[in-house]
């Protein structure tokens, strides 16, 4: 059993968090990191104990693992203090900087603490982006529909513009043709459309061409459960590693 | 059986055309329009008459129907001509302009002869378009992304802006809102995004999006066969017309 | 603005439904039908009255239309009464007879009072039956694929058995060649293939195929909140009714 | 430049292989091997030397790769014969049985000359492959859906039992729970659905579903020219082997 501790155990992400690991059956929930929480209780459903600081948790609960899911103010400072103190940090916030992910590579690396950087993956979100790095090598011809409801206003989305990137990184190419209205958003040479569209939820698919075929690579996201596959996967995979990971696609072999 | 004739034999779709009459049990071939033709043979095959003019095939070979495929230049001439002479057209030819697409609407009122107008639709292409002018009064969010092989430069097809407009048309809106690159080309309302990939073929789908739902109409167009469906269709059904239809969508019900 | 009354409001589709007549400007929520909830409070959310009978129901709260959304014990005599007391009946409830609803059509047909009949379906849904019913008989090659989450254990599911007996009604066949494993099941001479998988929500695909091309016509239904788009129509529709109709797709013309 | 011949230069998959290696810059086709073509002329397109029997071909034109595409009868004896003299196949035909692909592995290994066996497949089949096996690992519950035209007679595909058996091995289960109409063809544990329709050419999708998530691979194959791009990569990619590979999807990193 893997002794996990969750920290920001009362967001929507932490509460999930902190179901997942109470009911599987290879975990062992031993803390939740939570300042305000404390304040009115000294345990989570009457059981779990809720600490207020790094130390204290990794002292008296002995987690081997923390789920980072606070916000981007503290998820520096307690992914740092985690690996200091011999934690291994699976964070699921996103807000880290260039600079600040620098920093705790160089960090775990240097205690050989393993820490996995995987914000609002899920698995099947880090499998398509695994494989369209690996297809684009093969089928360079290749464009992308990202379809979410129409409440998201910003476009192209996150995973779409990273699973582009991670392509054209994969492919070696660095076209910038530029494409327009029609034809998408360019981002790293490949064509991005988004369709926004009352009671879809989140959709990817990424389409690659080729002489007399077509190869489709589509993820579906239902509901934030699906990031919890992710989470567990994560979890269970930081055990057996020495070093920072960043990105949940590059621990999928 | 309906007794046929094609204008246009030697042309891809004539020569499809030509085929698919001659093995239609509904239909007996009695000859064929063309002017060059004639000059090196005087029969298709052995056994069907060509025929250099309106007139003489009418009077020889007296069609009741006329299938049009010749190009934008004789369409009109020629199916300003099968109607004067009883000859009900139905027309695969592009080109027609408003205009003439009137004269020939009044021509065909007036001498009570149908005449149904079907350039380059398959019945799935039509089907579809029918459809989505019958969903979008329900549900008015919607989207088009068609995809073809990247030889077409253009954008968006021929087939999604008309299928925009019916919609638009359909439920009674003119919202010209305007989108732009990654969200698509805005026609009447309704963006369409158009992918260009190797390999691709002919494809269209429409997206009704809806409070906790999405109904999608696809249609794939794999073969120019599939356009032999809705010329058999037409083909029947001009028989119990006496004016002229505009669209293959007007005759499904 | 339409006077409407929901029984059944304390069920999860009749929860929805009062807060969809809550919210809906075109709609006044002048009442609900409960027994028991009567016994705790005379108010729904301190302002709708709660009924414990439909003849009171009726005469203090006048309403235009009952949404009916009750059990399959209740709903029977619920849409009985509500017609003789002039009160047009939504019926989101399933498990009315044959024969029920043929006494119901009669009593509708008696009295002039409008009534509809729509247990289950999204408007979406309607749709796609409605489309899936005309496309057939342009194109008789159709199948059906049914995808569901694990946890539903019968199939092939209802709504695509419906719909599968509303095309081959349709199409004018009743051929049952008989299918088989990986070939699906046969429901009217259509193969239905049933998905099962964790994480799947609703879904329902037809595909129609032809000379050189295939129409797919899909429906995905992410949330139960979908169901209230057709309801919300069929409130509408059946103020300008005088008999009963069987099935959403009925009223999309 | 990479000397090529092809075995079965008449067939189609043959011509096509032909007119591949004549148009593309990384090959010259320095040779074809047949038997009866030979009677006719001594060269090809009156430029590339027709052979009749292996040796000939290996000690005149001297081809780096033989790009075999005969028949089940030819198939062994030219792989065979290619490879003890010093020349890399690249197998397109199928109908090799397990003992003989044995044999040539002995061999392929001792000579140190590389072999691929690719039968059938396009690059896109091949990365759908390889994508399953790795996906089935992570996402465990996964169901098949082949669609080809209703000529296809026989069920499942070649390509979806083969896809299955690659998972099932890949995620070391064995389980065979059966499943039946409706539920598909078990195909070591993972239900498979044939589709068969009018107008579909040949496509393969493979659906993994997780707690609020779906992932969907699909491949469309849309003509016989998409199996030439994973015959060029074979060409290349043998090259660099010193023994036999038995199917595209291992040579794709």
């Amino acid at each position: 059993m893997i002794r996990v501790a969750v920290a920001g155990p009362r967001g929507r992400m932490g509460a999930l968090a902190v179901e997942t690991m109470i009911t599987g059956r290879e975990f062992l929930l031993v803390g939740v990191l939570d300042r305000k929480m404390a304040e009115k209780a000294d345990t989570l459903a009457g059981a779990v104990p809720i600490y207020t600081d790094m130390l204290t948790l990794a002292e008296e609960a002995k987690p081997d693992v923390l789920i980072e899911l606070t916000n981007h103010e503290s998820v520096y400072p307690n992914t740092r203090d985690a690996i200091m103190n011999g934690i291994r940090p699976v964070v699921g916030t996103s807000g880290l900087t260039e600079e600040q992910i620098g920093k705790l590579s160089e960090l775990s690396g240097e205690h050989g603490i393993g820490c996995i950087l995987a914000p609002n993956f899920s698995i099947g979100a880090a499998l398509l982006m695994k494989f369209a790095s690996m297809a684009v090598k093969y089928m360079p011809d290749a464009e992308i529909i990202e379809l979410h409801h129409d409440g998201k206003k910003d476009y192209p989305s996150g995973t779409a513009s990273l699973t582009a990137r991670m392509m054209a990184e994969s492919a070696g190419t660095g076209s910038t043709e530029g494409t327009g209205d029609g034809r998408g958003t360019d981002v790293s040479g490949i064509p991005v459309h988004s369709v926004r569209l009352p009671g879809l939820l989140s959709h990817q698919e990424v389409l690659f061409g080729g002489e007399g075929q077509l190869l489709t690579l589509r993820h579906d996201s239902f509901s934030r459960q699906s990031y919890m596959s992710g989470m567990v996967l994560a979890v269970k995979d930081v055990m057996n590693r020495d070093c920072l990971i960043d990105g949940l696609d590059k621990i999928i072999g």
